[in-house]
């Protein structure tokens, strides 16, 4: 089975390990943007062969990991190129205009749009790491539009790599991201940015730091060249949750203002069985 | 050496389990508001023998873990009672009003004001865990109002149980950690909050979750019982902070509304460099 990876940094790094891991036989392509990314993969030992895009026509399977602002062209580029027989899929955070994008492609067939919600706040092929995606969703979206027997082969190196398939259409997709991982990300980098300004005049600020601060702010580690894109692409959604976000966070700063601390006390407590939801994500 | 710990749920729980693990020789006394608590904790083996307030006056320590709006009077009033060789110390979050109010009791001598910066979000003596201060930071507010051998003795509980010492004044103690410490609360209920008002209508959103959801919202499991008396006694410094983290979110809105991605970009890369920082907490 020969396998291209497009994109070959946490993601794209982290499909290419287990996929040599599950098919011994597998040989991995690898190609990237960045001639460094390149490079260091092929020293991790993390894919075979260094690639061009035109290869993937002989290509089994292509899975393409770039930043969402440009998959749409490379997913686009690379149908152009593939045979009857190549599955191709992507792993991109947001799905609505990919989908509606390559809609009437002629190899629509051959393209499965996938996004499996595994990641660390690292980046870059150093990051890639095994076992990523056991245990994690995977979601698909429009998988009746993909050939049947790529789709079996999908589901083939899905299970294998240990994940758990969700199917579902691209706008609830993007709906549902913006408010369980895109608000976490700003979220995050605002935290990171409030206590940053601060801390230019008070150096000491961080020695007081908990591991809670260090949990809310982790996501600010993320890579600003991989989420910029998500944001643009899914901004009408982000828009959406950010602003419930911020008047929910104005109302109890007004109940603090207000020394309301009885409702203080309710709004924690209502937000409080979100623990048992909680069991069983890590 | 006669321990008295008030207040034995996750704080004071692992203060008694980490004290008979230093001092075999130890008693470790235990009082709690809440006979449930009481009870479970001796079921547990956290402490020895149950006791009263009163009987501090037998104790060589009291530590007292309340929550921070009974910490004040809790702590006068053990102070009425102790003798002169007795260490009380606390373990609040907020130290302004507490040394404020306890600043010309008779025996301010006997008391250090301390802050172990270390938790879980779970609570009650079930969530006390071995371990907890381990190379955790302490910050002691006012130490040259303790006596000397007092201030030895604390020393010497805080070493063998393998905390970082810091000292600090109240007014600075309050400021920073609503930073670091207080807003990170605010900023992961609230989060929890905005997506549990979505899910009311969408039940599989949770599905969808990943690891970065769930490290911003950790926080929202924390007791609303001991967070809401904190929001209060810290209450400037928190409105303070939750302006800007407000302000910043907005900034961060109009970007979004206004297409500028570039600054979007900008705006996260300014924050990646909270990498280095947050090396070493974990």
């Amino acid at each position: 089975m020969k396998v291209q990876i497009i994109g070959i940094g946490l993601i794209g790094g982290s499909f290419a390990l287990d996929i040599k891991s599950a098919f011994p036989e597998a040989e991995i392509f690898g190609s990237d943007a960045d001639e460094k990314n390149l490079k260091k993969a092929q020293e991790l030992g993390i894919i075979d062969h260094p690639a061009k895009i035109e290869d993937v026509e002989h290509a089994d399977v292509v899975l393409i990991a770039v930043p969402v602002d440009v998959a749409n062209k490379v997913v686009a580029d690379v149908l152009d190129l593939v045979n009857e027989n190549t599955l191709v899929f992507d792993a991109g955070s947001t799905k609505s205009r990919l989908c509606k994008e390559i809609a009437n492609h002629k190899n629509r067939r051959n393209f499965l749009a996938a996004h499996p919600i595994a990641g660390t706040e690292f980046s870059g092929p150093e990051a890639a790491i095994s076992n990523l995606y056991r245990d994690k969703t995977n979601i698909i979206c429009e998988v009746e539009k993909t050939a049947f027997k790529l789709q079996e082969r999908a589901l083939d190196i899905f299970q294998k790599l240990g994940m758990r398939i969700r199917y579902m259409d691209p706008v609830s997709h993007d709906r549902h991201i913006a408010y369980v991982s895109h608000l976490s990300h700003i979220s995050s980098f605002m935290l990171g940015k409030t206590v940053l300004e601060k801390e230019r005049n008070e150096r000491d600020i961080f020695d007081l730091a908990g591991s809670g601060f260090a949990s809310t702010v982790r996501l600010a580690k993320s890579s600003p060249a991989m989420w910029s894109p998500i944001f643009r692409e899914n901004k009408e959604n982000v828009l959406e949750t950010l602003t419930e976000y911020i008047n929910n966070l104005t109302h109890f700063k007004d109940l603090l203002e207000n020394d309301d601390f009885q409702e203080v006390y309710n709004e924690m407590q209502r937000t409080n069985h979100i623990k048992s939801i909680l069991n069983g994500i890590n």
